[in-house]
């Protein structure tokens, strides 16, 4: 899926087929993600290692693992939840970074998508993915940002005392779950 | 690339393949939640809707990526970072749950595994991967859980007065790196 990378000639379209199935369909949000990935990357130009912070946890983050060498699981993708469409790309070593956002005046000429973008009202959203083609950059802003580093912190692991499974050490012996800091299930 | 999700003789060596594209390379957390996943799959059985939780943001979330409908930008599969190699496959519609999770006395017999899982030395990463290959499944515990339906919250969207990009709605009509909640850049 990613095999292509070095082909210049590789079409958005052929990004919006491998995201039928790695997203499941074209979301007006994967639409978008990947018109504002191959802008970044054509901005950033060429760099060795790449990686890629998104604004928002929705739709963006796959057109980002679909389209670069960052995935949520590498490690190379960091993703806020800030709720924002938009995206940084940026050179590992060098940090020279490529910031993409949508341009707010602009998708006002396209009312699906503004409706879609800003939430107030409902609409189609194959027209609104269309539409978000048809505009293609031109919705699109951009800067330079300069990045912060991303440090991974070396962790300690310990056995949680409750459940036996292992856990990044911390101050009560217990793994958040069994710390009643966050939950997601109940056993059966 | 998860085209083959249907067919039954597929081999794990195939989304092993798939990872070195993907995930980049066979890292000892992407080569262990390809046999959580498999072995998730298997527990849980056919569904027509299935949603995934993965208790660590390393390695494993690419494992469900690949290996299920569930990626992070498409929502069927959330993050938790709790630092736990664990993972929990579920129906949707059913909420039927099966969670995966490391046995920490049974890795105990594979000391390059408990080294690295444990993080308590330098081991070679190929040396843990292919130890983690080689003990396949009996390294894991698996058990029926309960999951909370996953609800989407409606949001209503604002333009920052700040920068003028669109964000989820709050009380002080800014966005989160606007208002100096959280921040990882700076404009050139």
């Amino acid at each position: 899926m990613k095999t292509n990378f070095s082909n210049a000639r590789e079409s958005l379209e052929s990004f919006f087929a491998q995201g039928k199935i790695f997203h499941g369909w074209l979301s007006p949000g994967f639409v978008l993600g990947v018109i504002m990935v191959d802008f970044a990357k054509e901005l950033l130009g060429k760099c060795e290692l790449t990686d890629a912070v998104v604004e928002t946890k929705s739709c963006i983050p796959d057109a980002v693992q679909l389209m670069t060498c960052c995935t949520y699981g590498n490690g190379w993708m960091r993703v806020k939840g800030w709720g924002k469409m938009a995206l940084t790309l940026y050179d590992k070593r060098k940090l020279n970074s490529i910031r993409v956002y949508v341009n707010c005046e602009e998708i006002k000429k396209y009312k699906p998508i503004e409706q879609w973008y800003m939430k107030s009202g409902h609409v189609e959203k194959t027209i609104v993915a269309n539409e978000i083609i048809k505009a293609g950059r031109t919705i699109l802003l951009w800067q330079k940002v300069k990045v912060e580093p991303h440090i991974k912190k070396d962790m300690i692991f310990n056995i949680c005392t409750s459940c036996g499974e292992s856990y990044p050490a911390n101050e009560c012996n217990l793994c958040p779950r069994c710390a009643g800091i966050d939950n997601y299930y109940e056993v059966e």
